[in-house]
């Protein structure tokens, strides 16, 4: 780490101090299962469990950009780590390890503590580890590294739909967007008093499917999560796997208050989208039922070009398809 | 990935057109050893070697803080992979993959091919694969995850200085001062026109010691890089080891036209500092040889408080002793 131009301080507290608080914030989530040697070295050093692939993946979300620049630290703190995780949890992956590195212009004791505290809370619900990470000055962002493991070859990918599947959503879409409409109350949220359900809370705290994902290793063909929208991720899908899909805008699981017309096209769901053969119907609602989370048929995969999702309804065409990052 | 505000596009050119053009310029480093499943995934899927423990690491670079805004796109990128990578070298790793996250305010064709073209040189130059990262629109900064591997229990640490061991440092220092202290010709600095050897070459193209760090697993007791600067990461290690060093100033190997008292206080050298007993002497010497680097003997650890470098020489008390980032 290095400099090419000196800033005043006088307006935070010492790094040492932060990472310090930093650190007891954490607490018992810098250590544990695969931890051989956890934050505070060069590196951290991890156990991988035998016969296992590792799996990561890597999101930055940017103050005023990505999250309200005035939001709680300890929101933007679950946010960040639950952004990264559903990315694991499209893969089938087990959650192991994160490393979090924080950006800030200027950065208290209180606030340190507070973006750590949801960075704990995550790890906790979650099942991950901070083994490590970065702190340094400048603009307000974050960025989460997350690491899981799979049982090798059992990895979920975007690329194996095949026609005939049938293609589920979990869970409800459209609650995220719901919220980002609402943007001072969106910015005001406090930490820790999200209605549970509520829009707010599919924004600030949504809840990778971790344990879905892992389920589906034996009967999903093609899976991704829902970060930049349903229909956009339905044509991420579609393109890595070579095929198009006949979808069925009203099957569409909704968050109430949402319509299915701006849903499909708004992000921050993380719910996941996947494709299974007919003869795993059964195994498809038996999942469900196991891990408490609807599985909503919304079409069907055929053969050939466009590799996008075709919607039977009219779509405003000038309504946004899924986030564009620029 | 989600927004709490949208951003004019006008001056980027588009998401996709920016990821192709980068996967593009990353050619061959993007797969190959190890490599499962590399980017366009929810996450990258990667086989660790049997026997082994894998090493994490992650460092952000922030324009106008940790290198200057106006420097060469590639320039930068190389940097980032290389004060990442360095970590690696201090733990005694293997090189294996890389996640490289670029946040831009806007970007070209051109700057994102630019940028790639550093990353790739570098992952040539390191032994890495980059295999997923993140691309947001935000204030200019880079943040890179670098992911290794060591034969299982033989990971390098900070903390295992004993009484006793002699103190080495690796190559010269003081490079990447020299280059700080003409801001101007560190920002102007063309990519692929650094005069090897350099202060520029120091700061812009600094090259981990891999090689010295996996050889140094059965001879050192404890190892740190020189990121924020020798005196600084001297007492990092005694912190982490519980001893004191006794440290000969005039012993300090020097770029040419560097200054001992300044040159401690300097960082970015990212030259390896480690501690070994006197009866490894001659393997020290051996590696040094086998390497074709120099191994300076700097001092020796003593037992007790206080738990930092103790320099034999006259410092100036308001003199930096290394970098904080806060």
């Amino acid at each position: 780490m290095g400099r090419a131009e000196k800033q005043p301080t006088a307006t935070s507290a010492g790094e040492f101090a932060l990472i310090a608080a930093i650190g007891d914030a954490l607490g018992p989530v810098a250590s544990g299962e695969g931890v051989v040697l956890g934050p505070g070295d060069d590196a951290a050093v991890l156990a991988m469990p035998p016969g296992h692939e590792l799996v990561v993946s890597t999101d930055t979300l940017v103050a005023g950009h990505h999250y309200p620049a005035a939001a709680a630290p300890a929101n933007i703190g679950y946010r960040s780590m639950a952004v990264a995780t559903s990315d694991l949890a499209a893969m089938g992956a087990a959650p192991a390890w994160a490393l979090v590195s924080l950006t800030a212009p200027a950065l208290s004791i209180e606030s340190a503590t507070a973006f750590a505290i949801g960075i704990r809370k995550a790890a906790e619900a979650f099942g991950l580890k901070v083994v490590g990470g970065n702190l340094a000055r400048g603009p307000a962002s974050v960025t989460v590294a997350v690491h899981g493991h799979v049982p090798t070859g059992t990895a979920l990918r975007r690329s194996g739909a095949m026609p005939g599947d049938r293609m589920y959503v979990s869970g409800s879409i459209g609650g995220a967007g719901l919220a980002l409409a609402d943007a001072p109350a969106l910015a005001a949220c406090p930490w820790g008093q999200v209605p549970p359900g509520s829009p707010l809370a599919r924004y600030w705290q949504p809840q990778p499917r971790l344990a879905l994902g892992m389920g589906l290793r034996r009967i999903a063909t093609a899976a991704i999560d829902v970060s930049d929208g349903l229909a956009a991720e339905v044509d991420h899908l579609c393109q890595a796997s070579h095929v198009r899909a006949a979808l069925e805008l009203p099957l569409v699981p909704l968050l109430p208050g949402a319509v299915a017309e701006t849903a499909i096209g708004a992000g921050d769901d993380y719910e996941l989208v996947f494709t299974a053969p007919p003869e795993k119907a059964q195994a498809v609602a038996a999942l469900a039922q196991a891990e408490a989370v609807p599985l909503t048929f919304i079409g069907t995969i055929a053969a050939g070009r466009p590799w996008r999702g075709s919607w039977n309804a009219r779509l405003d065409a000038t309504a946004p398809r899924g986030y564009r990052h620029f």
